[in-house]
């Protein structure tokens, strides 16, 4: 998509071979720069830092990780390592144990010599995978919106947590490639983005993206999203999702559950959008199954912005003496989820849902 | 309450006798410091700017402000332009409207000339008032929590949004008054204080107030309730009110009704606490009859903090091209309500629960 005039993905090979640039997401909204990372070590950094973030992105970049380290020693033992360090970057991305499992059997069976090659044209095929992947979540999704704009003829109201958008993935993103589409096809709407602390990935990332889009949108805390449902104010919520569990859990973004209880009070549709790598087909109640990560309380206790000055500077905003937690992620409970937004069509959120269109999931006895 | 080794309360008269001191609520929890009110203006610049803030501290600074404007010019109209300054300072604080038409009613057949020193003491009266009533919703409200901690045997983990601790009134509190109260009688109790985005009261208020009574607490975002209360780690909440309806509707900070969901859902019980000044005899449906104040987006964009060399610091958090609404304040309605925490007792959030404690506004009619 467009960043101040000029068309980018989220990452790209650079001219080198040899190595991928991508976007600092942490420095955004202030700062637009991009970053190289020319080793594996690197690209666990930049997962781990959240330079790179959102599922399909990190998917993604543990490709290329896991590539870069072929690039210095190619052998079987090395390569288990580069999955092992890449893997433990973020414990709860399904999607990411998904691109390094894709990589590793991919280049099992290539001699050493040509795993490099090999595997850099494998991970080019996985990036140009997930564009064709969101595309089809955006259409999928965008008659969800242009029904709903012909059922109250006056601009829909979205309201969205946390990014899901094209910074999240290669572009287009998953949340918001229905988005992206209806605003495309000229059904107005209007986004209202949660803020998402404490990573503030909403103020932070999907305003400056709709921003540099074009789309009309509005900044709320967390707090807000009930009071516009309980007035009226949101005609759906579309979120993504880190991991979805065959029944259709959703596991996203600490906060998601409260959004999808007031959509469920105010019967509001509350959709979920999510490529089919998300889904973990290995587990049933997401709430009981999924251990949440639970990450750095600077996350809370600190926070960057830019000054007067215009420099960035980051202040402490946390009383000294006070413990902190930062849980990153909550299950929504399948109940509570309208319908699933995929690249394979719309479902229900149920086991028989996803089946439906994902048939080669059944299992041998057709459960 | 004690702050640094010395005991405070959040406003008291100097010892001037023409003037009162209040402690700055802006500049916490990073610098402690006190501000002297001299005049009817200060004290309206200071509810506005928030630094005081919370109904009960709000009605007893307006009552002094109202004294204050009688000290420059005791006539009718001289106090009628100050009733109406302060009244528009904070519109939805019931509290407000309520101190002020008790000082007016207490000055109306006073001669001007006397009016200043009746006046003085009628405030002084109110905040000793306020202070016993706190004391009285922590008597009503330490049973609840005594008798969670016999049934669990553990301590009790109560959630709490926002800060309607004694920064909010003159000493005690409203929903932290029956917490001091079962610490101060042995009851281990640990608070999850809710961030309270955007002016973050939870983590520089509440968080601040507990730490320095040493009650055991930990920071969370808003966003993280919902999923503590799925996994059984909330056994209550107590929240506070800003404007408590006839039948137990509630009004209180932006994303209270979310947390209220959240524990219907997952059987927590949800109480709130209040003076019986916080109530609204004259509307029965919050959700449809209360005016959401929406305050100044600088609230959300900027956030103040402290750097690494100790200086306070704001900073810009948000793209600079993106609308933002601020929403101060949600309505829960009485139905998610397990039970409301009076000065007169506990009682359940309808019409007649309320009537039964406060019989005196029943009509003549009987209704």
């Amino acid at each position: 998509m467009r960043v101040q005039g000029r068309t980018y993905r989220t990452l790209w090979p650079d001219s080198s071979g040899t190595s991928v640039c991508v976007i600092d997401q942490t420095r955004l909204p202030h700062v637009f720069s991009t970053v190289v990372l020319d080793s594996c070590q690197a690209v666990a950094d930049a997962i781990r830092s959240m330079v790179v973030r959102g599922a399909p992105l990190i998917g993604a970049s543990a490709a290329y990780g896991y590539v870069l380290a072929a690039r210095v020693d190619p052998s079987d033992q090395h390569l288990e390592h580069a999955y092992q360090m890449l893997l433990g970057t973020r414990p709860t991305a399904v999607n990411l144990r998904w691109a390094l499992d894709l990589m590793r059997a991919a280049l099992a069976d290539i001699a050493p010599a040509a795993r490099f090659d090999f595997g850099w044209a494998r991970a080019d095929k996985l990036c140009e995978d997930d564009v064709a992947i969101c595309q089809a979540i955006g259409a999928a999704g965008l008659p969800l919106i242009r029904d709903a704009h012909v059922a109250n003829g006056r601009p829909v109201n979205i309201l969205t947590h946390c990014n899901a958008g094209w910074l999240a993935c290669l572009d287009w993103g998953t949340a918001l490639a229905p988005v992206y589409m209806a605003h495309d096809a000229g059904i107005p709407v209007h986004v209202w983005v949660d803020e998402t602390r404490p990573r503030n990935q909403g103020a932070s990332l999907t305003a400056f993206e709709l921003a540099s889009h074009g789309i009309d949108h509005t900044v709320i805390v967390d707090n807000a999203g009930g009071h516009l449902m309980q007035h009226g104010q949101v005609d759906m919520c579309i979120v993504g999702t880190d991991r979805t569990t065959a029944r259709g859990d959703v596991c996203n973004k600490i906060g998601t559950y409260l959004k999808a209880l007031a959509a469920r009070a105010n019967d509001v549709p509350f959709y979920v959008a999510l490529p089919h790598t998300t889904i973990d087909w290995t587990i049933e109640d997401g709430v009981h199954a999924i251990a949440i990560e639970q990450r750095d309380p600077a996350e809370l206790t600190q926070i960057t912005g830019i000054t007067a000055d215009g420099e960035l500077a980051t202040v402490g905003i946390y009383p000294a003496g006070s413990r902190v937690a930062n849980f990153a992620f909550d299950v929504t409970p399948a109940e509570l989820v309208t319908a699933l937004i995929t690249n394979r069509g719309i479902c229900s959120a149920t086991r028989g849902g996803l089946l439906d269109l994902f048939p080669e999931q059944r299992s041998p006895l057709g459960r």
